[in-house]
């Protein structure tokens, strides 16, 4: 069997860990064996990494933040993702380099060119056979955050027009790739959405 | 005043702490406001990234390492050394982008070139006003570490051959860029080297 990178994108609240879960179950249903990752924090060293962008207490320079993202997934994907594709395996990932460009990239003013081509420097290349984006206007995305009362970390206590460039941002992306994008409406019912997503990859098997 | 950035080179045991120690108390004699830096670890997110690059256990991908150095840089200039030389300040500062390309350059067998642009970016284009590079042959610099019965971090604890490249990829630089770097004899005693560096910054003042 063939190596399959499926990364789901969107902002936070628009259910990428849930749908995660609900295609890793199918997949493995299916007898495919599915690396559940995520970025930042898919190694030892990402974890330790993700503790800094996003918990640090004070300042982060915008570039600092953007190299400290690309080390993560260089570490990611020399010693976690390849191996796995190469194993034959499926990845089903929360955030890779689209996010990147989303948050570095629009979100923070530094170029979107720049922070991709940095992405794909340290990721020597790699991306993905299937990209979902979940796609949920700014006003439900913060409605969902608070009604679950979660702990805001650094990036999601950003206002709201910050949130409004990275949904562009992604959306944008999706545009300029839509071979590999799947954008899906993140409102719709958890049921539905589940079903486009088998749907699709299911055509990639 | 015009403030002024001064980087230390060279491999670990020649002696970059010492001069830049005697530095920075002649120049205080002088009546300057020095700033005493390094890096990896110049600033409090460099501190945590210091610890990840030196000091964890197991392995760290060549590229992941790079990007981990980037960072650091780009948070230490642009929250510490522009302000510093905006108030017309004195960086004296051991290693910058010259260890960088030296050792994840050479040493890792990346590319010197692609390492140099990501720390350039990094940096946003900063270079020093002067680099002291304290040149060492490895027997004497391994001889040197061994008699002070230092903990080795892990870049210390490599091969020769690895400080071989390092070595000569630090002379290399300074033949591409003979203005910036003055280049000493580490072998030489303590108050000669010193002597030295004070000619070559008293007329840089």
């Amino acid at each position: 069997m063939t190596g399959l990178f499926i990364t789901l994108e969107g902002g936070d609240g628009a259910g990428k860990s849930t749908q995660a879960q609900l295609l890793t179950d199918w997949l493995e249903g299916e007898g495919r064996t599915v690396v559940r990752s995520r970025e930042p924090g898919g190694t030892e060293v990402g974890v330790e990494i993700r503790e800094i962008v996003l918990h640090h207490r004070g300042e982060i320079a915008p570039r600092a933040e953007a190299l400290l993202y690309a080390a993560d997934r260089a570490q990611h994907v020399a010693t976690k993702l390849r191996p796995a594709l190469a194993r034959g395996e499926v990845i089903v990932q929360d955030r890779y380099i689209d996010s990147s460009v989303a948050y570095q990239g629009a979100g923070r003013v530094l170029g979107a060119d720049e922070v991709r081509n940095l992405s794909l420097w340290a990721a020597e290349g790699l991306l993905p056979d299937l990209t979902i984006l979940l796609d949920l206007n700014e006003t439900d995305a913060r409605g969902r955050l608070d009604a679950a009362n979660k702990r805001f970390d650094r990036l999601e206590a950003e206002k709201n027009d910050f949130h409004a460039r990275v949904r562009a941002a992604f959306l944008a992306l999706a545009a300029s790739e839509p071979e590999r994008f799947l954008v899906l409406d993140a409102a719709a019912s958890v049921d539905t959405i589940a079903a486009q997503v088998r749907a699709r990859v299911a055509a990639l098997l």
